[in-house]
């Protein structure tokens, strides 16, 4: 028997508390279509660790804030540091050393098949993936500087170029962002606009560093972009030489360049010139990407303005009454303020499968739906049935939901507002009667096909369930029992309304 | 009885005067679905204010246009002025004033929830609300600049800090382009650029005060952008410092950058970066929305060029003969400025739920559709039906409406124009007949179900009523009497027609 | 009696001679709906000119051209010439008189109201909204400068202000531009370019002109952009001091900005600072317009590529043997051919109304038709409405047609390839015949509405024209005697080819 | 007899190996529709070489790296070269000369006639249009530069013009990257970008070529943009010279314009106004091309996070059970999921004509339907024609698939995962009953046309095949036979399972 609108409250806690995890599929893979022909385990064994773990998704996250830091600080080594320095170096070692515990648990975590999607949990398969893939890259990025030092002779250049293999991280973070525009807790714009944010400073930190570098490292240090405008550039503090490398290197980025620092050697040129062909690409990415954000934002309310624009102007050419142009604007005004506060109702509804669309409208009208005198008697199965083919409707106050003499094709439920019965007799509108929350109108049209009695108008807002002719007649097809039941209800009710009506005439 | 067509001035005049207004539900509050579950209220309390009231709407304009103000206003004060002059202090508490009395007001106005989508107006939500967001900013950006310097020591360099919290009002702006633009009485082209120009205005602005005083309170001001090119630019006036801030904010907001004008000193070359990047995200973001602008205004033409070049493609490619060719592209043609001219007849009229279809429909062809031959004699209530089911279309001249031949699928009420009834015979046409305004054409074919005796052609520029066959039947169906009277007027015309159609062969 | 198919060549000569003209319906008015309420005239009174006569159109293309002198004439004049010289005030009269002509020409020229869309010919209407309007303007515009000259005391500075009075005119490129782009014997492309180029070109050249008066006028030359760089700049060529205007002019509004020449004295700050705003806005737009070109361009192929990707994905993925995956991709790229060749083939024939779609059916495939076994001895009305319903359709090579067993729900007639037909039997395919130009497939499980008996597979590139069954029936159904004739004809020939596949297994 | 789901290894094989290759239609050619009216040769005449055979295409992709190494050589002759050297004389001269190869081979490639579509093979008509369009070109573009000087007296200037006439084989280039777009083998994403690199280079290369020629050749070379700076510029190593160059190019090309080098003389002005102004256009083509990249790579996600917003949204206006939102929330994304694991399954499917679709289905459901006790013993047809109605559906796990008292319109056959039978009685659930693979549910409501039963939930996530209704029905008309026989199973099997149902309460 039919449980609609009767949840009762402590199973729906129930199922928020011991329910709600179970709901997140993401950790799970699909079949292929035709499930004997091919074999998909969704689970790990022993000692393997899932890629959809919520507790390596942590740890990878974890791992993203490091790579930041990373980011910052190799270019940074690269460009102005000869030696590292104090507490440079420890930190540099913690981090290393969890990249490092990171390769260890990378051999005990499964991976997707991208050909077959299977998640393959063998040890072996996992080592050898890694070991034929990223596995050197990734270990050699781990190496303290400290050590690489004492192996190669030439120990100072060598400790800017193996801070720079550390960048190898970076993967991560493109991977990072990639699932965190998929997640509906995050706001699509704000993880976007984070990810160019983060690219574009990349970008000019890393150019910065390197701009820095060319310039030290010139044999002449008078004909570097630098040391041509301050000659002692090499004694000034670090802040000083990194806020001036910054500046040229945004300067540029940004396509300002005053010139007051700019390539002297060609050495600086050929930096400088795929420097700009890069920044050609990364501003049309920008712009490409905020246009795409504006234009998403812009789609719904343009689509407004054009569909009230084309009413207004079809309604002023033909010379419309103004009582029909303003039913025209006031309807469509509601229905865009429907969707602008987040609703889409019927677009979301259909998308979802019949069942979840059952229980919904089940859930939401059928109580209402359950107290109509049309249906006083009727049994629950046909009950349930109707109310699953209700659509709800909002009218704005004074538009028509009926007209008087028109074809009967719906009948309407009223779940809130007020509405009009009205009767027009030689071109004057006589309100015959009003009608409330539970009542229904039309149905005597509908049920007796004939041309609609009255003239139905909302007098204020008002929320409707339409229910369509062919549905219901289908659904009484199938019970006729509870059909002629409903008939019976109506011939009681509406012979005396039309009885009072056809009188008071 | 249908007044359709028959509206009196007097009555349009009535529903334009004193119902005008009520159309307006901008200010209304939309029930969830299933009323019954949820109260909504949409009227709020005594001495509480509606935050759709019109009166406090025009209030909040006139705060929008002192936010102007305040925006011009506070950033000069904090670039260029040491110490507020007369006729800027009096203005400046005069607005300061008006502000306060917009907190207090505030006090006052209910509130939307965004979350349960109701109208709040208990005094106590309505403060404990406002107390716990926005009030201690709202109040210390009232607080007059000269009761801070008593107050605070330095009282110089607050002066200008002071001034510029007040730039927390600019939220106003923000939220008032957003209901402009949604606004069906203003351009949304014309709104959305003075959105983007003011937002450029501002930045420029602010940016140039920011400069001017990071060199005016340099501690050596020959080592600054400014100081380096003019050394006495402190004793210079007002308007040329004003414009040389402003000149050097332009040329790097526009990426230009001559470099006449350049950051010097660390401060200049730090808020220079930060400038610069916010630049990037700026332009994109002008750039983005006028693409979006673009795109919107291309988009009808684009699509009328597109099916003009498939069409022709078509054409040429199967070498359909040039009667043909003709006829397809001046259908298209005409499909297209009828759009052009602003209607999209159908679009609107499609997306209004049926009553004020029917309403529309019937206000425009009731009354020609009442004088048709066929319907002599036919109830109220068919010929109301009828009308709704038909649509309004126009054909250029020279083309085919019916083929002679082809299956009966529609038939067609003429409303303006001229057709030619054609024979074709031993593959010549013979020109039988002519239809105008108020005749029907097809029908002979749609009743007895035969295929089309002739050929229809336009003369002229027509407009025709098309009404389904199926439609049609429907209708009748379901008033056999009237359906009688129908194939009565058709035969008793219609068999002359033949005859004499036959005879003349 | 139908003719599709026969249009001799003669006929369709003089369709092309006569009456080509008549169906440009560009120079007519939509009427409003429901023509018995207003009134339209399409014709204009005697001494009135059609705002759509070719000749006045003509006119007015011709009056654009000089537009484009007057664009770069005037502020030429404005920026670098102190008065006229010889051969620029000849010719700068001669277009003054013939846009004077044009005054005269407006108050016989007929005009679309905007409201009603009726053409007003009234001669008094015309003169009071021209009077009102643009009349002052056109008039002061044409005014010869050697005549204002002569009455204004300070001669010299009017002669540039009157010059550029002129400018008014541009107002009729933008018009020019709009009917352009609509006009489908210009590529919407290059329209929309080259509108772009000369808003581009002039914008230049007037910056370029105004930068360069204002330096000339400037009461100390070497405080001037162009002063302080070449000290006697006055007494170059007009080429040289042009070349430099525009070299500056172009390097500021592409935002190049070298700094070699760069704004001095506070006008030309000023001047520049809003030149540097329009040209935010212009590189804006012209952004916005070349994204919507590439848009548009790119949306077919990326379409192609999407379903390309999103079949071998399935196919891969579900590992579908390989003969079906190429079924698959080779009917797609089929499919986008088809389009990419211009034709758009049932997209463009959808959009167009039913008697012009059934023209061209009967046109292209009527011949055909009449030749099948099937209908032998069939009506030609039937055959008519037959033709009318089939839809054409491209078969790649070695693709199936029709499954064996499948449910009967369409016939396939061949227009050109050859199909064969295939039994399935213990899984071999055995091929039990062949199909060619004429024949028709699937016959025999449509009308006998049985499992269809033979896998139909095309052999090369293949047109078929599919024929649904239920349209097939709904025609049958109103031409009884002619459904007995088809039946005879399927039972005629089938029988002996069942019975000869039956024996020959 | 059917085979689907039993096509063996070996036939596989066969498929792939001898008819892979036939499946490649990019070399045919469409006739035009009704093909009795126009004749079409696809294949070409002896000694006439097809403009879609694969060596032949072999040959153009090689020429187009050529072309890549004239494109790079002849701009840098022009610029910098006075005479030409040792080595480069030599590959100029095999690169010329292989051209020339190409000059008369293409006499005797056949050519597409763009009005007709035809192939035209007729060797004299290939010879006229290849005469009269692009022979001479080509011819001069071949020209040895060493005769070129004989010839010629001025031969020194000659060299580097004759060199820039080859520039005119880049016309290869875009029709190169025409083709590779539209090809499945190459990601269109990287073509786009290689296409957008290779433009925006040569552009910079041309240009750095340009600039420096007019500075080697300007009479006073301390007035030209390199000499103002390094005067002795001429006896620079020729990379130096190329780095300034390409230097100086690149940040006049990318808008950042340092100013260090700028054009000095009027010269290097006109070139540098005319190369801004096309740059402006260039790189408004790239950020165009961006544009549609990255909105064309945004757009699925961006739909998704709309779908899920609206979803929510609802959801939490109207109060639903945590477990409904949950199950909304669970299908969207699965639903999505299954998208961006590039699947598009059904749309991809639903493009494709029906014989495929079917042949699909048999392929991956037929052997699993076939042991479904519902069809034990019925026909192979029908069973056929039941599986290619059936359309694959995923569930997320704990989502209603059925629910009691629904209508019966669908059932549905596991194909993997697992279901409950769920029984409601005084709101309590009881699970009676479990189904796994090669179940079926919803049978007995949709044979008995009664409300369902249980309500259906899944346990995990699962694969189901759905039935509709109406379509099942149509099918089992047409077999009444084998409708008798499911009857009869579904009887046999249904009985018992509801008497133990109705026992167990």
């Amino acid at each position: 028997m039919f449980t609609g609108g009767k949840y009762d409250e402590k199973e729906i806690e129930r199922f928020s508390v011991d329910d709600g995890s179970h709901f997140s599929i993401t950790g799970e893979i699909l079949p292929s279509l035709g499930a004997t022909r091919s074999f998909h385990r969704n689970s790990v064994g022993r000692f393997v660790i899932s890629p959809f773990d919520p507790h390596y998704r942590t740890w990878e996250a974890f791992l993203v804030l490091l790579v930041y830091y990373t980011a910052w600080v190799s270019p940074f080594e690269f460009g102005f540091l000869v030696r590292p320095s104090g507490l440079l170096t420890i930190t540099d070692n913690i981090v290393n050393a969890i990249f490092f515990v990171d390769i260890v648990l990378t051999f005990f975590v499964a991976y997707l098949d991208k050909t077959s999607y299977l998640i393959i949990d063998s040890k072996k398969e996992i080592a050898t993936r890694y070991v034929t893939t990223w596995f050197l890259l990734d270990l050699i990025s781990t190496i303290p500087s400290e050590f690489v030092r004492v192996i190669l002779p030439n120990n100072l250049q060598s400790y800017g170029y193996v801070s720079m293999l550390r960048l190898w991280r970076l993967r991560r973070v493109s991977r990072f962002f990639a699932r965190l525009e998929k997640d509906k807790n995050y706001s699509y714009f704000w993880t976007r606009c984070a990810k160019l944010v983060s690219v574009t400073l990349f970008v000019i930190h890393m150019a910065a560093c390197i701009f820095y570098r060319l310039a030290a490292h010139y044999f002449n240090p008078t004909e570097t972009w630098i040391g041509s405008v301050w000659e002692d550039f090499k004694t000034e503090s670090l802040y000083s030489q990194y806020i001036k490398s910054l500046y040229w290197s945004i300067t540029t980025m940004a396509t300002v360049g005053y010139g007051d620092l700019h390539a002297v050697n060609p050495n600086e040129m050929t930096f400088d010139v795929m420097y700009m062909l890069f920044n050609l690409a990364l501003t049309s990415y920008i712009i490409g990407n905020m246009t795409n954000l504006v234009v998403h934002a812009a789609t719904r309310t343009r689509q407004f303005r054009d569909t009230i624009h084309a009413a207004s102007s079809f309604a002023q050419r033909n010379r419309l009454p103004v009582r029909l142009q303003d039913q025209m604007i006031a309807h469509l005004t509601l229905k865009y303020r429907t969707d602008s506060e987040g609703l889409h109702q019927q677009e979301a509804i259909d998308s979802l499968p019949k069942a979840i669309r059952s229980s919904i409208a089940n859930y939401l009208f059928y109580s209402l739906v359950d107290r109509v005198y049309l249906f006083r008697g009727v049994s629950n199965d046909l009950l349930f049935q109707l109310v699953s083919e209700m659509k709800a409707e909002y009218f704005p106050p004074k538009e028509d939901v009926i007209l008087q003499n028109e074809a009967p094709t719906d009948m309407y439920f009223l779940v809130s507002g007020v509405v009009e019965h009205i009767v027009h007799k030689n071109a004057i509108e006589h309100v015959v009667g009003e009608a409330r929350t539970g009542d229904v109108v039309g149905e005597i049209g509908v049920l007796c096909y004939r041309p609609q009695l009255f003239t139905v108008r909302t007098k204020r807002l008002s929320q409707l369930l339409r229910l369509n002719r062919t549905a219901f007649l289908n659904l009484i097809q199938a019970n006729v029992g509870d059909g002629t039941i409903i008939m019976n209800n109506v011939l009681q009710v509406a012979r005396l309304d039309i009885f009072f009506f056809l009188v008071s005439f």
